[in-house]
């Protein structure tokens, strides 16, 4: 789907393309035009290789989890099945009493790369979409490894759609907000990332290859929080859109 | 590629299938066959969407890691572009000192499934694989999370083909020897895995969604060590044949 091809003179509409230009097809638009409102979003994109996640890439958030930011990036890795999209249900697991949100920005790449100079890391970042990294903080304290933490069925909503429109200067420059119902935790912007976009996916691309529909999350703001079943939480991110899933025990 | 159709006749040759048994499509020969010498094998099996890893899964190596056998299974990720197939480079990456070969029984997923009861991971088992999962230890030490340390590309061989043939019992008593070059670092067996193939595999389930060709690697016994460049490694279990790798400088 593709929101702004008008120039946005039917901004509440969606139309349809064929073909998948992360998988190097080309793109056609169908001429079919949809209200936003008749059609189900899914995930933007399902990784078919490796979704990595940064830790405390924000000062204020590595404080409140009662650390500093670490010397070089904190790699994890969720797996692809964990994502869902727009409106899916996150499930708390029995047995995890606190189930946090983290409202970040994902890096959606676009071409098979491995150290990538940071000078041209433009060249292969496909666009940008929302993530909500779910993380079950009382398995990510007794397990050690985050796997299982931040791997969990669920763990992973995206969406709800990609903006392949923005510089990485654009992208660095953006609100990010996270509600939980009305309430506002999450109230940031992604200038505050300690390490940029670009020095983010060099730094990755330096150790693993990317592939078509890899995502980077960029970290995470101060103020993540519990989300308890019959939530419904909401990340904003400027130009995104808003990603919303309503939260519900397993 | 199949080994054993001609139940041993040929044991140095392999027949050609059609189709792919882990995406569903059925099986057949091709009636070709050819000796093993005059093929390159690849990875058995490239994981759609994830590995998972079990650390300190045998308490000899729990104890000269310097910890205990956890009190739940300790799960880590691995990327899919972390795999090679037999004979392929092991890359040791600059600023890395202490590379470490770990050989290990490799489980490979055969079904779409969740929450899989103890009694029932047999049907949801395609085959059985050699794994060794390399780790960078300074790393591991460095980063806290070991999505670098041992996600890295080429870390990790696979092979040098499945095994379709095994009940859990029999990959349950099977010997594993990992040597470099011609000395003996690793010398155990499946036998004394803390926690068996059932009991891991019902677990991972129990947060994680696995589909075909996923892997669930078991952990590795005691004797971990490191590879140097121009070393070669080799990882041996009975009735899955021996996975050699060249190790090489980046």
């Amino acid at each position: 789907i593709e929101l702004a091809v008008d120039g946005g003179d039917h901004p509440d509409t969606i139309a349809t393309l064929t073909g998948d230009p992360l998988a190097g097809v080309p793109v056609n638009y169908t001429g079919e035009r949809h209200e936003l409102d008749d059609v189900r979003l899914l995930s933007p994109v399902i990784p078919r290789s490796k979704v990595v996640g940064v830790g405390k890439n924000y000062a204020d958030h590595a404080k409140e989890m009662g650390g500093e930011v670490p010397s070089s990036p904190l790699l994890f890795l969720k797996p692809n099945t964990s994502v869902i999209g727009p409106g899916e249900t996150i499930i708390r697991p029995a047995g995890v009493e606190s189930l946090h949100f983290e409202g970040e920005l994902a890096v959606v790449i676009g071409r098979i790369c491995k150290q990538v100079p940071v000078e041209r890391v433009s060249e292969v970042i496909f666009g940008y979409t929302i993530a909500n990294d779910v993380t079950a903080r009382d398995w990510q304290a007794s397990d050690g490894q985050w796997a299982r933490a931040k791997g969990s069925d669920t763990f992973l909503p995206l969406g709800p759609w990609m903006n392949t429109h923005l510089s990485i200067e654009e992208a660095e420059h953006l609100s990010i907000e996270t509600r939980v119902g009305e309430t506002v935790h999450q109230d940031g912007s992604t200038s505050q990332m300690v390490r940029g976009i670009a020095e983010l996916v060099s730094y990755v691309s330096g150790s693993m290859t990317l592939l078509p529909g890899d995502l980077i999350l960029t970290g995470t703001p101060a103020g993540v929080g519990e989300m308890r079943p019959g939530d419904e939480v909401h990340v904003s991110i400027d130009g995104l859109g808003t990603l919303s899933n309503p939260v519900a025990d397993a």
